[in-house]
């Protein structure tokens, strides 16, 4: 079988190195020449809504799924049209736009932060009135990373987050007071089978996941599942689905949603009986869905803008490091490592030894 | 850093996978068009022994190793000549000849069966005097999987042995009458680092593996280490080595060695907390060697001569498949699953569902 992936960077190359142990090969449809996944399989060079090479993609594909939610909506209806294409085109247009997804929460019943549309500064004036301050603003569509948002403290702030937005639409979300942030992540197969992750909790820093932590048995487990299970069934989703929330004193609040293998669930290659990127393989070509339970206690680290050097990392116990053979740039993620440990006291030893080495060549 | 790899079917294919995370690129040199490691990497297809091909081999990786250790002496030199070799071609020669092999763990205190070189008929009749019988008369090289071996269970069977080999050189091995068979795997680096792994204890049939369990704290795990230290620093090893021993009473008897990742170590990749493969590739690079403790208990279970439905593997639960992408064939090895549990009862039932899987498409 013949897995076509829609993008060539970490998360596709993380998904063929867990797909070839079951027999699976792959090509890629990527823009760059010189991609993560450049070595994995074949390559279809060019622009992601070239349809010559979204053909050829469909033709010599048995699956097409993709590493990214951006795909344009006639791309993925124009595959559609051609293949199995997973995660269908609906859970990417819900996903590609703020307002439509926290609508979608919402009908569904997952609670999400007070939000307003935006689409002017008279928007924004009015929408501060019932969401408070602080509130963020975002763009309705495109951010990741923290990129297109603006904290807005007080009225000051407003006309400067407006024109930072260069008229983009956007949504004003009310700030939630979180206690810490979680995601979960889970797999849904052709069949309708369905398995879920322990969650994750996560640390951002400048809008960026710096640390995911694998968090079995956590009280709040149960609720999360019961969310994403909503989300994946108003879906119809088949693959990986990652769903990011707040815990506000043992409440979710859903914030975002990712149709794909997530930077939080990475900690599975090493943490959990099956990563997500088999399972997302798995879930995409009907297969049986792998165990999800943990193996040991786990955390993964992210290398943003550089790297330390192997030797270092490797020289700690329990470390493993994923590099994505990425050419380090401010505010990159070229890398993660996962550190597995026995207890609790050990994991936080060896997150923090990490996390050093990790900050001395951060340069976001 | 790109390593070049002579030989390009599953071991290869297992180095190369437990490679890209850490980094690395591949070269392979095989002769055939369609390896196992097809997909993984550069190849130059051709003769391991073209010097042409040799040549650009050594030239484009910063060191070379291999998946067999029936490599020619003079192809290794030709390598090592021109750049790193990991392990260096001594290891090699004394791997290759069962005569050798036998000489130089006794000449290092490592216990042997009784044995005795066979050159003729004549020498196999004299042979059986101090040997005893039964005993298994095996050609000094080229032998695997059990081919080039007979056993002799009486005198009538001295003439059909003799003849099966054809004249080739051979030794004759007293039996040893084990109560199990058991084989420990250590890889060092160029700085001369060590790391153990978990005994893994085996079962052969038809003198092909077909499960390798994991085995923490075993008893005679120490005395293990040691005589694979005292191998390692004779043949002043670099990389990953295997050494299959009997069991016999609590007392080791050395069979062989393997200069390379073995199958009795598939089980690391899932089993313990770095992969026998990831671990040879730190060797050969002068990385520091990954921990080598066990994860949970596991066990790998051999498919030879055919594959089960994806499907009736993947529905185990813990059940871990790893294709070669190889066309099945009579007596070949073209997949293993390992599978990992908490206990040893939920592993041994795991074990026998795999194995029930395996024996029915085994054709060996």
């Amino acid at each position: 079988m013949k897995v076509g992936i829609l993008g060539a960077g970490q998360l596709a190359r993380m998904i063929a190195l867990a797909g070839y142990p079951i027999g699976l090969e792959f090509i890629f449809l990527d823009p760059s020449e010189d991609s993560c996944a450049n070595r994995l399989g074949e390559h279809l060079h060019g622009a992601y809504n070239d349809p010559r090479l979204l053909a050829q993609l469909a033709e010599r594909a048995d699956v097409v799924t993709y590493e990214f939610e951006n795909v344009p909506a006639e791309v993925a209806e124009f595959l559609s049209a051609r293949t199995q294409v997973h995660p269908a085109p609906k859970a990417l247009a819900v996903a590609q736009d703020r307002l439509i997804e926290k609508a979608f929460f919402r009908s569904i019943d997952i609670p999400t932060a007070p939000y307003a549309p935006v689409n002017s500064l008279a928007d924004l004036e009015a929408a501060i009135i019932p969401i408070g301050l602080p509130a963020i603003l975002k763009s309705c569509t495109m951010g990741y990373d923290g990129k297109g948002q603006s904290l807005i403290r007080s009225t000051d702030d407003l006309a400067a987050a407006w024109d930072a937005l260069a008229g983009a639409p956007a949504v004003l979300e009310g700030f939630v007071p979180f206690n810490r942030e979680v995601s979960i992540i889970a797999a849904r197969n052709v069949s309708g089978e369905v398995v879920f992750y322990p969650l994750s909790e996560n640390v951002h820093r400048g809008g960026i996941l710096r640390v995911a932590t694998s968090r079995e048995g956590d009280p709040l487990q149960a609720k999360a599942e019961a969310y994403i299970s909503r989300l994946m069934e108003a879906l119809e989703y088949v693959g990986v689905l990652a769903l990011e929330l707040f815990d506000v004193d043992g409440d979710l609040i859903a914030n975002e949603f990712a149709p794909r293998v997530h930077n939080s669930g990475h900690w599975t290659t090493e943490g959990a009986e099956t990563s997500q990127f088999e399972n997302h393989l798995r879930a995409i070509l009907n297969l049986p869905l792998g165990a999800t339970s943990a193996v040991n206690k786990t955390a993964m680290i992210n290398f943003i803008g550089g790297l330390p050097k192997d030797e270092a990392l490797l020289a700690i116990p329990n470390a493993h490091l994923h590099l994505y053979d990425k050419a380090p740039r401010k505010g990159r993620k070229v890398a993660h490592a996962t550190v597995r440990a026995n207890t609790s006291a050990e994991l936080e030893a060896l997150i923090s030894q990490v996390s050093t080495l990790a900050d001395q060549v951060d340069d976001s």
